[in-house]
């Protein structure tokens, strides 16, 4: 494992850094393939996104291409994860006059999950925490992720490849590591992220590829009822690509029709 | 300034610690004046309490108090903040099996406030930010403080001390960085944190305090207009004590009968 702070290798941070006294900072998660980053561009804008959102300057793309080349190039299969903080500054929770965002960048082994989880699906849970509507932190990639470990804290079953996250009203917002891509009749429906909730990359290039492929995509609010009904459920992020949900509970799904879809349009880097 | 990372002097934590990632951990702001550490037992059952309710297991006790009187003899009149994360673990949100708790303490300067603050009063805003419902994380000092972070960064004008926070449907809940206690036809009324907010050191002695003194206290939601109706507004922290609120934009309130009672409960040592 490597991690670069700053461009520099070594692999801790100032205890006095705003990322940990309080999670204010964003981050990604982007596969090295043979040395490639995969949606480089994608999560790169993303991670661009993110910080402007909160008010951080975002490293510069120059900067960033060339860490992330270093890492890949000397790990060719990798994960990186790239954090960037709003850095140093005086105690206390107004931002630093002069900010100096602290960038991280830390390479792990590529995850590896049963192969079933691709050729046949996973089995998932519903989760019991609610995640809380915050419409100005909302669709952000922070690091304020309290919410994520106190649900995947739930359950401790192998079996369980992830758990469903329900907003305070009841609709499912997305797992705790993925999006949720929801089919029904025909037509393609993620969770409406504009209230809680995380808005990743690869949701990002479904929408954008169903709509070059002339698939309807909607966004919208999807109840829990709503979701248990639905024809085909599938799970995406950029770790592990897309796998189908095959059980939540007694409720089962046959092998489905739009999982290979999704796939090739994930594949695709573009 | 000093810091201990596991009791060890030094500044850094591991980029790998679960408190930079997801803001997995809690933490405390106490003072130390002539050597002491005021309220310690205070804050330890509310360090404890808080890591409790996130399933972190606290620091034991008597490592704490040894690295408290560490550095408050060493620095006499400071400020120490005590950071306690879930520590390292694998990549992803499930906690680790094995969890070893991180324990970060660092002093800072004492703050220093204007003598006005105390004599006279401060003006303080309404932030426009609204904090989300989240009861499983209500009242916990925990790591995830973007929220608090946003509302501090809406204003950059000195004369304002303070930023009240409202819930999504329009309570008060507290401040920035600060409780509040509200004086209305002679009871004490400090707002429900069951739902979102921070529940601080200093709110919780003033409850203790009031009942030993037979002064009714009320806990419960306190909508704006009806706080911009009260007898005296009070704000409360472990940093600067109590300040009367004297002004929130064009509402002024008089020099109060209670800021000085409240200031003599806190400046008891019990």
């Amino acid at each position: 494992m490597a991690v670069l702070v700053n461009g520099v290798k070594h692999d801790e941070i100032s205890v006095h850094d705003r990322g940990l006294a309080y999670g204010d900072g964003v981050f990604r998660t982007l596969r090295v393939e043979s040395g490639t980053a995969q949606c480089w561009d994608w999560h790169f804008r993303k991670l661009h996104d993110d910080c402007t959102a909160i008010g951080i300057i975002c490293p510069d793309r120059i900067v960033l291409d060339a860490e992330v080349a270093e890492l890949a190039g000397d790990h060719r299969d990798t994960l990186i994860k790239i954090i960037v903080t709003r850095g140093t500054g005086e105690r206390g929770y107004a931002p630093p006059r002069n900010p100096g965002a602290t960038r991280i960048l830390l390479t792990a082994p590529l995850p590896v999950y049963p192969e079933r989880n691709y050729d046949f699906g996973i089995c998932a849970r519903i989760c019991s925490l609610r995640l809380a509507f915050q419409p100005r932190l909302a669709g952000i990639k922070h690091l304020n992720r309290l919410e994520n470990v106190l649900a995947r804290a739930e359950w401790d079953d192998a079996e369980i490849a992830e758990g469903l996250l329900q907003d305070a009203d009841g609709n499912v917002v997305g797992a705790t590591m993925s999006n949720l891509l929801m089919v029904e009749q025909g037509a393609l429906i993620t969770p409406d992220l504009t209230r809680c909730g995380v808005a990743g990359v690869q949701r990002a290039r479904v929408i954008q590829a169903a709509a070059q492929h002339h698939m309807p995509v909607k966004v919208e609010s999807i109840a829990l009822d709503r979701m248990l009904r639905a024809d085909e459920l599938i799970l995406i992020n950029s770790g592990f690509g897309a796998w189908q949900i095959r059980r939540i509970g007694e409720v089962r799904w046959r092998s489905g029709g739009y999982i290979g879809t999704i796939r090739r349009w994930l594949s695709d880097q573009g």
